[in-house]
């Protein structure tokens, strides 16, 4: 039996999650015929190894797409609007990184662990959730299904590479000027493109993404709506607080739940969460067993502790939840929808 | 008219907290009569200066309270268990920093702008609360006496000078330790008498103080109990998740509540915290305008921002509440009690 193979285009293949797509790709075996790096052309002519091949980084353009047929789009929303319809239209099956299609009602967006069946229905275009939503959905998801959620509030800890490398090399010299007694200076974050910037060492700003106009941030409302869209739930009630803090890598979530079911334990949840898929339980007060980002960094699964029954809701919960912000909460989880179309035969 | 003054001694002269109480007192022109300074034997003998006049330190012992008016305890559990109760027995008002009496029945627990009333009943003892719990009862008390308050739901983004001096120490070394790309050596943090010991830099630990039996923290158990008894409100709903991160200095906090009045608006929550005590709004999304805890640290007043409306809840609100965990979380509320009893003629 010849195994069968795929073409393949990683658009944005120089950043900060193009590569580690790369990594994956070649970690996992994943069937690849031809592999093509797509990039702006400031990184066009770049050389990089896969495998044993050198591939040189080509311009991305209306006719990258010839012949491909797994496209990772991975270089910001303004390139996935200008060319992931041509890919589409080209024959590519594209799975989308950037928020620019998350909301389309005709486009799947996906969390392999929860609703892949949604990968029925791509007409050519598929959307990777924003990176917190993720690892709260594979945490949430084996809870739902066996108690049902019908309420989360989530206050986030997240990571400035999140942010992307600028973002990590800004944390890197603050600190530097703060041992130093210098005065920091800020221009990336909390958001390059705003008016203000505002100093990440030693400091939580929340704020990440642009302000809406109901007082939510873009990132709040991103958790709120794609959470409800992964569960095909309109109905759960979500609230999100999202901050950033001098964290590197891995985003933290402090999450309260309620469930449908009454009576249901501590032990029973954590019992669902040891047998889920993609779920690592990290839970035991008596040893000091919980989740921290440090310890998730280059990890797969999404961590999960300090699970507590609230002490006034007999359905309240209460727990922490820890992923790798680059990792499953993006390049990962977009090379596992890849994988999960080749299994169902959908590409 | 001659003013009247009061004799004042410091139990924990020396220590992060008991220096900032100096400190104050010297910036409010407290009147002081005389001003003894108790440590441990070992750093008894050091001289400091305060005001123009230069002051020994002495060990602090059963015989060092005979005509002290005033006693501010802040030098750990063990020694105002011992020490704290011959103080008020040789007729000083003891006013402690640590969490020995605050759920004691007997012992007032008090936040100046929200139960001074409760010093009348004082019977020489007085505890001062948790620094996180301080900054929560600030913020939320203007919002309960306006519109009642049933429900909170906290997580907590605590800085690590709220775990004394040598945690400050820990984080400055780690920093250095991951900068030169060496291993992070960690001894103190999450707690110095636990078992395990985890690097606080780049990192978030979901632990603060020792697991309780329940699998809450004796710090989320602190949140929960002591505003209770602050608010003399048992009925309230109250769930915390404390979470330890590398910030010096200012505790953030992410607080969703539930208030009893339906209707309320946005405007109105921030128009009840504009007039309040010893809060500073600090909350428009158009500007960018948000607390955080460089920008709070060094400042008395409790900061609020993020105010928002819950998105399914027309009686739910979410808000950030920052504040200096050395100053109103500990000294300053401690200065500010002793100034409530003199002001209702209550030493």
């Amino acid at each position: 039996m010849v195994k069968k193979v795929y073409n393949v285009a990683i658009v944005g293949a120089t950043g900060a999650v193009g590569q580690r797509i790369m990594d994956i790709l070649q970690d996992k075996n994943f069937p690849i015929g031809e592999l093509k790096l797509l990039s702006s052309e400031r990184s066009a002519g770049k050389k990089i190894m896969f495998n044993d091949q050198e591939i040189t980084v080509e311009v991305a353009s209306e006719n990258s797409f010839s012949g491909v047929d797994i496209a990772f789009f991975s270089a910001g929303g303004e390139i996935s609007t200008t060319l992931a319809p041509i890919a589409v239209k080209q024959g590519a099956i594209v799975i989308d990184n950037t928020s620019a299609y998350r909301m389309d009602e005709s486009v799947p967006l996906i969390v392999p662990e929860v609703n892949s069946d949604d990968l029925k229905e791509h007409q050519g275009m598929i959307a990777n959730p924003n990176c917190s939503t993720i690892q709260m959905a594979v945490a949430l998801q084996p809870i739902k299904e066996s108690f049902g959620v019908n309420r989360i509030v989530v206050s986030t800890y997240q990571a400035v590479s999140g942010a992307g490398l600028a973002a990590e090399k800004e944390l890197e010299n603050q600190t530097k000027q703060y041992i130093n007694d210098e005065e920091m200076s800020a221009e990336i974050l909390p958001v390059g493109s705003d008016k203000k910037h505002f100093p990440i060492a030693y400091n939580a700003l929340p704020q990440i993404d642009v302000f809406e106009d109901n007082g939510y941030t873009a990132e709040e409302m991103k958790m709120i709506n794609e959470t409800k869209k992964i569960f095909n739930d309109e109905t759960m009630s979500i609230a999100a607080t999202c901050v950033r803090l001098p964290i590197v890598t891995s985003h933290s979530e402090s999450i309260y739940i309620e469930i449908d079911q009454k009576g249901v334990s501590v032990a029973q949840i954590r019992e669902v969460l040891e047998d889920a898929e993609g779920v690592v339980l990290q839970d035991d007060p008596n040893t000091q067993t919980y989740p921290t980002p440090l310890a998730a960094t280059n990890k797969e699964p999404i961590f999960v502790g300090r699970i507590r029954k609230d002490l006034d809701n007999e359905r309240g919960f209460h727990m922490w939840v820890v992923g790798d912000n680059l990792l499953k909460g993006a390049a990962l989880n977009t090379v596992q929808i890849a994988q999960s179309l080749i299994e169902n035969k959908l590409v």
